[in-house]
């Protein structure tokens, strides 16, 4: 049966969703294999283990744990990933990325399909609506957690 | 007084010297703040945390902990950083990136210079002696820690 991307990114758009519970940034993902097989899920964790390296993708990516190598997976996120969480990507040969939306923040996603990584970008409202209420709500997080001076420092 | 590029790669080192010595990567970073304050210091823990995510930029990142921004600060690290640990300063726009040596691996860090990032490459016999003798010692788990396929695979 082929992969349905709207499938995985359900999994990834229910951690989002308890980011946004636990009152972290939005954003979501998880590691399936080709077969559509998850390895690891996790969301942001900024703020709910004060910890400025886990990332949505970099969560996924540990609890998918130790591997020979990740040529054969596929990562999804709620959110263009952004040049870290891009290179992950592209260090490790991840082939296939699958994208909730673009247009709060793009990312390096364009440069990955330019190195031949294959892009799904769903533009998913769901994802969308998460993220515009966390910016309006939260701008100083969001700064924060892309490494960009917030407007009241 | 100015900055010494050497003095800050001696912590990394003595980072990628744990390492060695706990039997994983011998990898080391430290993040500095524009005035050569220490802010976290790290190495490679695949092995000891039986962790992926944990290259030795990003552990020294995650040791330095939530900042408004990182834009005052300095990377150094014993080895030319991966995509993985380049997405990183790209990202969190670290301006300056010491590194030990580039001869046993070279990631991303002419992208950095071409986005604006100094680049110091210091060259440094004892960095490359570290990882000649890790990549000839344990080339399957080199191999891995970089995403690629080990030749024994």
């Amino acid at each position: 049966m082929p992969i349905d991307p709207q499938q995985l990114l359900a999994v990834a758009r229910e951690e989002a969703e308890l980011g946004r519970a636990e009152g972290g940034v939005p954003i979501g993902a998880a590691l399936f294999d080709r077969d559509g097989r998850l390895l690891g899920r996790g969301h942001n964790r900024r703020v709910q283990d004060d910890d400025p390296s886990l990332h949505a993708e970099t969560t996924a990516f540990r609890a998918a744990g130790r591997r020979p190598h990740y040529r054969d997976t596929i990562m999804v996120t709620t959110l263009s990933p952004c040049w870290y969480c891009s290179g992950l990507v592209r260090q490790f040969a991840i082939p296939h990325l699958v994208i909730g939306e673009s247009s709060t923040f793009t990312g390096g996603h364009p440069w990955l399909a330019g190195h031949g990584v294959r892009v799904d970008l769903l533009d998913d409202p769901a994802c969308t609506a998460l993220m515009t209420e966390f910016i309006r709500q939260r701008p100083d997080l969001w700064a924060e957690d892309i490494g960009e001076p917030s407007t009241s420092d």
